[in-house]
């Protein structure tokens, strides 16, 4: 009975009865990309947390399957976004460093950067939306960076990000559009194939939360590489879901708005310049979840993972639990992004 | 700037300003519990989840000193008992496993030995008190284990747990009081001085949850090896601290009531015949918290670890955070638990 045990191997399968937007192309990790994520984890040993996969038999008995999480809430100020943000920083010429960097996020980039800022002892400064969760906000600050807050409806972080860098010669840190910042996303994604390679489990899915794309093209680029045939999917929130249209489309296209999920920190305009290629390539399709789904996701990740999740964070083991993709006899991996969520919020998923 | 890295090493400091409850004797870890525990790691090396250890450099700001936090309520079953459980469970002759397991909890130890004895294939009957949370009985019942209730004000479990081993011939696992249970626990400990002396950083004081003993027990023997410098402190909730006042008169006293606090799962009626020995020679005084001071504890966890701490679990880090010992420029280890926690209790701490 491999789902009632925490180490049984995944169980082959045919991948033909998954959901797919597309006649597949195999999936070419990027060498270069490869290479850069490789890099990167050498930058990062020594200061980013290695995040578990976590995995509950009482939870792989509901699904009929076994359902793996990777724990990225626990990294560093409470998401990924910390190590694209500090292999991004660790490339900047000493030169440079003096002048600082700028960054604009909903919060957790703005944490990452400003976290991997003080750590190499730069200057940052963060442009926020206002509307973004308190805690977001005040933990940028406590971190050192200087917040600088705009409103989303009339103003465009890109012009207020860009005119800092002009005036003060800071280095721009974009939140996925930057190949530093993708490669250290895949990080996760290397740590993840490790892990199970390790134990000798095949992935036969794995899900990844998708805002602008970096964390799933690096993830997807660094687990392909050690497992070609596992089908890798994005997950997004109802009617932000950006992605999912445009691996349909086969081009970008946008989501109509940007405000109004509690999903908060995935959600963007649309997929990136350089990562909606590396997604093109790589995934299976685009997935989505819903506000209660999400919430339910969340007290899963509670109740049986002993993980705070933020609704971003969660969106993947929404989807999953969902039941957008057949778990039964299967081995999924799905990414717990992150974990910044207010206790109001949170208290919702608990009722 | 020590405390505002992730890892700087913890300054060295003089342990007299520490509070003591006695001369300490110079820790001496028992050799034979020694190699049992490194046997218990080989048995557990496949099965059972590597905690992390997680640090927020805001935290640390905070206190002025480095906290780092050994997420035990991640492992198999939301706490420490699988691998107590787990790794007794493994030493039962093959002849006697068809006759099963008995033991009695008020939850944790319930859910551990419930899951090991799945994995093994034992058939496990479990003696819990009536009052337990609902959610421990219910998921000790979902490992497949039989769940027989008493009413903890006028029945013994004990008693109740003996006959059923009497009549059926079933091996009594007890919660702490038995060597291979202790040894098991132990593993935590192994764990923390392996990742602490990987990053370089020697620990000044470690503080654990204390029920019966046996997981400090287990751990101080482990970390006192590699770190013999290393103040150990157990932790109990006030009115419920059997460990700390047995220490200061040097014998097992016992606790007055066995109900009434928010931390359930450490609540015993003294410390272990087998344990406190152990405790005696390696602790170097037992801290108290107070409900308010375990909730504020539980909503830290949840905030800036990102982790679900029951209560139980949380105490160490609540007296921690209390300022029971001086955390200032200090290196301080907290091991959290378990987080098998209502979803009603847990919603009191995001208050």
């Amino acid at each position: 009975m491999p789902c009632g045990t925490f180490r049984a191997a995944g169980a082959g399968i045919d991948h033909n009865s998954a959901p797919s937007s597309k006649a597949r192309e195999p999936p070419m990790p990027d060498s270069n990309l490869l290479d850069e994520i490789k890099k990167a984890a050498d930058r990062l040993k020594a200061t980013a947390v290695t995040t578990p996969l976590l995995e509950s038999a009482l939870v792989n008995d509901r699904v009929g399957g076994r359902l793996i999480v990777k724990a990225e809430c626990l990294q560093h100020t409470g998401s990924f976004k910390f190590r694209g943000a500090f292999n991004r920083l660790s490339l900047i010429p000493a030169a440079d460093r003096d002048r600082g960097v700028v960054a604009y996020s909903s919060g957790n980039h703005a944490q990452g950067v400003a976290a991997a800022a003080r750590l190499l002892g730069i200057a940052a400064t963060i442009v926020m939306p206002a509307s973004a969760p308190d805690i977001k906000k005040a933990r940028t600050r406590a971190f050192g960076a200087r917040v600088v807050e705009y409103d989303p409806e009339r103003e465009s972080r890109e012009v207020i990000g860009a005119a800092i860098a002009a005036e003060s010669g800071a280095t721009l840190v974009r939140p996925y559009d930057d190949p530093g910042v993708i490669a250290g996303q895949g990080t996760v994604g290397l740590e993840i194939a490790a892990d199970l390679a390790d134990r000798g489990i095949v992935p036969d899915q794995l899900l990844c939360p998708c805002g602008g794309g970096g964390l799933i093209a690096g993830v997807s680029t660094a687990l392909l590489d050690t497992f070609a045939d596992c089908a890798v999917y994005s997950a997004e929130p109802d009617g932000f879901d950006d992605t999912a249209r445009s691996l349909e489309a086969g081009r970008r296209v946008s989501n109509s708005a940007v405000q109004g999920s509690i999903c908060d920190a995935i959600v963007t305009p649309e997929p990136g310049e350089i990562t909606f290629p590396i997604n093109r390539r790589n995934l299976a399709a685009g997935l989505t979840a819903g506000d209660d789904e999400v919430l339910h996701a969340m007290r899963i990740a509670f109740e049986d993972f002993k993980i705070v999740a933020e609704p971003g964070g969660a969106v993947a083991l929404a989807a999953a639990l969902a039941g957008r993709l057949p778990l039964e006899n299967r081995c999924t991996v799905v990414v717990c992004s992150g974990g910044n969520v207010d206790a109001s919020l949170f208290a919702r998923c608990l009722r």
